[in-house]
C-alpha cells in the first residue's frame, strides 16, 4: 500500500504532498482537497459560490488562507478562474468537471453530518430539482428513485436552519 | 448559515470548533473527521485495522498524533476503544455504529481519487462480498444491483497496487 512516485496528476500541482508514503486513492484525495476550508470552499462553489468576497463572507476565513486554497485548486484542476469584468479586472471561480464530480464526497459528508452533527435537524436539505423529492445517501431521489447528479440537485433551508 | 451554539454533539467531544460560525452539517462533520490523518484511520480502520502499532506502520505517521487522533475520535464517539488483553493492559479501537456511518464519505473519497489520484490505476477495489461485482460509486453492487452496507463489502488490491 505504499506509493513509489508522486505521479503526473501531482506534479500538476503545487500542494504538498501530505501523504505521499500511502498509494491509496484517498490518501491522494485528501492531498487535494483535504486541507482545512478546502472542503466549504467546494461546498459553496456547489451552492453558487463564484467570487472572491462571497466565498470569504460566507466562510468568515483569512483573505490570504482563502487566497491560497482557491490558487491551490485552480492549479489543481478543481476550480477555474475566469474573469467576468475587464475594468477594473475581476475574476470568478467556477467548479471544473474534475471539482463537480466531488459532488458525492460533499453529499456524504452533508448527510453524515445531518445525523451527527446537526443538534437542530439538518440545515440544508438537497431536493431533486424535477420532482422536489429529497435525496437520499446514495444521491438516488427518495421521491422518483432517479440516480441525481449535482445539476439535477436544488439545495434549500432545512429545519435547523431556522435555528440560527 | 450561521450556527449559534456548539449543541449537544460538539460538547461532547474535546475537538476544536474548528468552523464554529458555520451552520453547516458538511463543517460539522469535518470538525469530528476533518483533520490531518483522520480519514486514512478511518480508511485503515474499514480495512480492519485495530491495533495502535498496525495504524502506526500503516500510516507513518507520529506516534503523539496517532494518539492523539484516535483519543479524539474515541472522544466523538466515532472509535471505541476496547480490551483486548489483560497483563500487560493492551487495547484497540473498532468503529461504533457512528464510526461504520462514515462509509459513505470513505467511499466517495476513494472514488474520486481512483478518477484522479490513481495514475496506476485504483490501488483498491471494493467489491461486494456475496457476489464479487465491484460497487459503484452510489455503493450499489455493479452486477447484482445490490445496495450495499459496509458489511457486505470487501476491499482487494486493485491495478494500482502492483505499481507499488
Amino acid at each position: 500500500m505504499k506509493r513509489n512516485l508522486p505521479g503526473p496528476l501531482y506534479d500538476a500541482t503545487v500542494l504538498k504532498n501530505t501523504y505521499s508514503g500511502q498509494n491509496c486513492s484517498i490518501a491522494g484525495a485528501l492531498e487535494l482537497v483535504g486541507e482545512r476550508w478546502t472542503l466549504l470552499i467546494l461546498r459553496d462553489a456547489f451552492l453558487g459560490t463564484r467570487r472572491f468576497d462571497e466565498f470569504q463572507s460566507s466562510l468568515s476565513v483569512a483573505r490570504n488562507v482563502l487566497q491560497t486554497r482557491l490558487e491551490r485548486l485552480v492549479d489543481a484542476g478543481i476550480l477555474r478562474r475566469e474573469r467576468y469584468q475587464e475594468r477594473p479586472e475581476r475574476f470568478e471561480y467556477r467548479l471544473t468537471r474534475k471539482g463537480a464530480d466531488l459532488w458525492p464526497v460533499i453529499v456524504a459528508l452533508l448527510k453524515w453530518g445531518d445525523t451527527y452533527a446537526a443538534p437542530n435537524g439538518p440545515p440544508v436539505v438537497i431536493r431533486h430539482a424535477g420532482c422536489g423529492g429529497e435525496i437520499d445517501d446514495r444521491r438516488i431521489c427518495m421521491k422518483c428513485g432517479k440516480h441525481l447528479e449535482a445539476h439535477e440537485a436544488r439545495p434549500e433551508p432545512g429545519p435547523g436552519a431556522l435555528a440560527a
